[in-house]
């Protein structure tokens, strides 16, 4: 049963300009983090991450959330998450804060997340080994399919991962060999095209074979130079990708993303405004062959269900951080399985728990394991970070969501 | 110059199942109140409106957008609000708990209220009365255009606001005869059919000719009912408005939609989920000719961009106590215009500037005067509430924007 239930609000200032791209220039990494204190002496962590300020709000409304909790028996909550997840998620006066969006949204996802944390720690294993182990209707009772209707109804979403089954033991290897990854930290914006070349050096040594860097600069010389620098050190094999965090507005994205053509770049992501959902369809057709990425910033499933109807972005980057949590993120997986796009969640070893999520994703929905981005900034903060080695993730074998932070440990 | 700034909390509970719609079965109203305290002895409110929980999280907001206006002339600030409109709603770290949208776009919409109570009490007029004084170029200088390129651009919005300048003596009389207003406290969700049926006749002697019913019921057949009790109360020439508070997937609306076609609405409000566009395109082909309106859930101008090039609403809600506030609006006003959709403000005396900005739409921008919501809960609790009289919102004369509330009385 879950008794005492505690929200930390937690900071972490970065180094060197870590971090820093067209739009967020100084970012403090932060968490507001949930912790379901369970009367067998586990708890279960989960968190939303933030910029830095206001990281208080999305811990005062996570409070707010945490309180439903209160003497739940976590397998009896998540047998049945789905009804859970409507009830806080439309709650009636917090809607009015979103619908499903902002912080009350994020404050779920923290909320979420450590339900699930916790239900894999009093299971004794780790959530991708608890997830796989579901069964598709098991799986389906933690979903909120609300909205999708049009797309992707109950009975849509069980054939889905049904469907799969017959295949799942050609995709267990993954699990010895590990998930790759790529590496965001060779390009912030505010680094130095010396250190550019150098990282990118670097992540070759490591192992990487995908890498991406930073653009959107006020002069649009300067994004072309770098990513030629990028190019021209990793070679013509190597996935480069590139970010624009939202900086363009669609006729300039037209015109840079057209310059930009000649690096070959496996991605351009985020090129505008994250609820521009016409902007990006307009612009996907208009740099054929080169495809978007984008998600990070996309609150809730319906959102992307009109990105996916849209055809507009090639890569979906959602995030169990942002959206509500771990079920909100299988939601979008299972509509981007229907719809034949490959998910790439924003955020690898500082959201932690998608080292889990995409093991799921290959060996229960079929989704491909294309690769996790890698941002190892605040991995020293947590008590089992992801392990990044010769380029791929470690499969994790620890109990729970790997969301444990040391500085809160009881 | 802006000294004190206080940012309260103020919550007015409603009595007798007012206010409850398919989705908000209980809400308390609330406002996130911004003063800003002028050295000139003035005093500039604004808010942003909530269904109670969560109010406090956005007055937190609005304290630290707050505080970059301290020391500021307020004359100097809306010279050129666009520039603070920009920093304020893309500030790097804040910027990540939206962008644009729910709690952090809710505080700014408090903020930005206040600017335009304090600018329009400096100069001694009533909200509308400032604004259709201003030149385009002084307007345009107050709003922020980003990612609107692809449709408004600076040039197109001042050459918009130019083209009704010839003809604005002709629209000057709606400021004698007052702007019409349609009555939404008819048919609350939890009203009685027998109260529904008591309101209708009641609004028709007070003067009204539009009215709106709450739908969405779990029983379609009670929304049929009771809106067929309307339109037999109200008769063929009465406007009548159905709203459903976002209750139906789209299967459902089209369905449920189809039926309500025989009391003729005049639109159909808020059908399905705020965020979906693409569902509002595909239920306004399948209901044609019934009409959509949309808006009072939709963040930021970008959404609406989206809607309004989907052709999917006839009728634009847009909410400056949801939006960025008065400048957000115009904006959105500027893109309706532009599409030729007409804009219904959400809430009229319930939002109180809303009164102002409808007259500042039909003069300066030419916007056909519809009417305007009245929803009288909150009435008494201003110093100069809206006046409803023979079913016509009585042009406001006292200075500001009409947001002072008796309880925040200096």
């Amino acid at each position: 049963m879950i008794g005492k239930i505690t929200i930390d609000d937690v900071r972490f200032p970065l180094e060197g300009n870590a971090g820093s791209d067209a739009i967020h220039r100084d970012p403090i990494y932060s968490y507001a983090v949930t912790r379901l204190h369970d009367d067998s002496g586990l708890t279960g962590t989960g968190f939303a991450f933030t910029l830095g300020e206001g990281n208080n709000l999305v811990c005062k409304a996570a409070e707010y959330y945490g309180r439903q909790l209160q003497d739940k028996d976590i397998e009896e909550v998540m047998a049945n998450f789905s009804d859970l997840f409507k009830q806080l998620s439309n709650d009636q006066q917090f809607r009015w804060l979103g619908p499903h969006k902002g912080i009350v949204h994020l404050a779920l996802a923290s909320v979420t997340n450590a339900c699930y944390d916790l239900w894999a720690k009093k299971r004794g294993v780790p959530l991708w080994k608890l997830l796989i182990d579901l069964s598709p209707q098991q799986i389906v009772n933690t979903l909120d399919l609300s909205y999708l209707e049009d797309e992707l109804t109950v009975g849509q979403a069980l054939d889905l991962l049904k469907a799969q089954q017959p295949t799942r033991a050609e995709r267990m290897p993954i699990l010895a060999q590990g998930y790759p990854g790529y590496d965001t930290s060779i390009g912030w914006f505010n680094y130095s095209d010396e250190l550019v070349r150098e990282n990118c050096k670097k992540a070759l040594a490591e192992g990487f074979t995908a890498m991406k860097l930073k653009v959107g600069s006020a002069d649009p010389e300067r994004d072309i130079r770098r990513a030629h620098i990028v190019r021209e050190v990793a070679g013509p094999d190597v996935k480069v990708m590139l970010d624009a965090n939202q900086q363009w507005n669609l006729p300039q994205a037209i015109e840079i993303c057209n310059k930009l053509k000649s690096i070959n770049p496996y991605w351009i992501e985020e090129p505008t405004h994250p609820d521009d959902v016409n902007a990006h369809a307009t612009l996907a057709k208009a740099i054929a062959p080169v495809k978007l990425a984008l998600g990070e910033h996309v609150p809730n499933k319906i959102i992307f269900k009109n990105y996916l109807q849209s055809g507009s972005a090639a890569f979906m980057q959602v995030d169990a951080v942002r959206v509500g949590g771990v079920s909100e993120f299988i939601t979008v997986s299972l509509l981007c399985k229907k719809f034949g796009i490959p998910v790439v969640p924003h955020v690898g070893d500082m959201g932690q728990l998608h080292q889990h999520l995409v093991l799921f994703n290959h060996i229960a929905m079929g989704h491909e394991a294309l690769f996790l981005e890698h941002i190892p900034h605040l991995q020293k903060h947590f008590v089992n970070p992801a392990q990044i080695i010769g380029g791929v993730y470690k499969t994790p074998q620890v109990p729970g969501s790997s969301c444990d932070l040391l500085v809160l440990k009881d």
